[in-house]
């Protein structure tokens, strides 16, 4: 942040009064312009045992392998956010959402909410975001094609959880590029 | 928004391409500005049978009782959040916080979080934020002087649910000026 949103002066960092962290401040208006993490939602949506998986058309990580999932938008539910990415991606609709992980992505400032939950139907389709969308058992599974380690984890617990209704709730923490160790909390 | 935080020229409202809602877009450097709901993390933290509650030193509901809670920071976990409002607010320590519930406020894009967990001693009091610290027996809890209709909520669901490890999620549906309804999801 170069310049003040409100009044396109420009920005000091300083910590206000009665606060204890480094603050973008506008040396003109005094606005302080707050950044805070983002949710993701996103969902694990099943057909029999068949798990919706979609191809990103997009970067980073295009042309691997994702779960439907997206930034949360102003006005709206957590579910509501992962059945509108679910659409977008994937043309897919579940028939009710439950929410199964809370994921802390702490290095990147996000927060996954992921859901799981049943198609309606098989007939699903890739969005503009993606570039197929498929079922697979878990034993086809693109393991070395994942986008995200946050998928692949996602997918592990929804595995091995044999359809407990539990949150799991796990937290990144990162050992070197692209490997983390999932702590609990 | 009315100027670019990156290069200080002026923004407009349109929805860029790939994309299906008005977004802040700069209209010199292109910089599209996005806007996202923001997670509020908070504990129910109990001494025996008595709650933990905070009086408010700051607006908005100044002078009102609350439980500890406040902005999630970029760089931290959801618990580790609750943790540190608890420790700011309150100067109190729990022994071990558990997710209890998830609360959508999406008339206000907010998203809470709330933990419940013992405090490690019933030496608490008032950080810079709170007037009062006090633990509250159930039948004592000041239902008329809370700050939020999400703590009521908070108080209410925690209190029905014996003990239960369930992760409660529901939403506010606004009705009126501070009268909510809470639906499940």
């Amino acid at each position: 942040m170069n310049f003040c949103s409100h009044c396109g002066e420009s920005i000091e960092q300083l910590v206000p009064a009665g606060d204890n962290r480094l603050r973008d401040v506008c040396s003109s208006c005094g606005t302080i312009h707050y950044s805070n993490p983002n949710n993701v939602c996103g969902a694990i949506l099943t057909w029999g045992e068949k798990i919706l998986l979609c191809k990103r058309a997009i970067e980073p990580r295009y042309g691997l392998w994702t779960l439907p999932a997206g930034f949360m938008e102003n006005g709206e539910t957590i579910a509501q956010a992962a059945a509108r990415e679910a659409m977008e991606e994937a043309n897919a609709e579940a028939k009710q959402l439950d929410l199964f992980g809370i994921f802390n992505l702490p290095h990147i400032s996000q927060v996954y909410l992921m859901f799981q939950g049943e198609l309606k139907t098989d007939q699903v389709s890739p969005g503009e975001e993606s570039l197929e969308t498929d079922l697979f058992a878990v034993e086809d599974i693109p393991w070395q094609q994942l986008a995200f380690p946050v998928v692949k984890h996602s997918l592990e617990l929804f595995i091995n959880s044999g359809g407990q209704q539990k949150v799991h709730v796990t937290t990144a923490v990162k050992l070197a590029e692209r490997k983390f160790e999932w702590l609990d909390q």
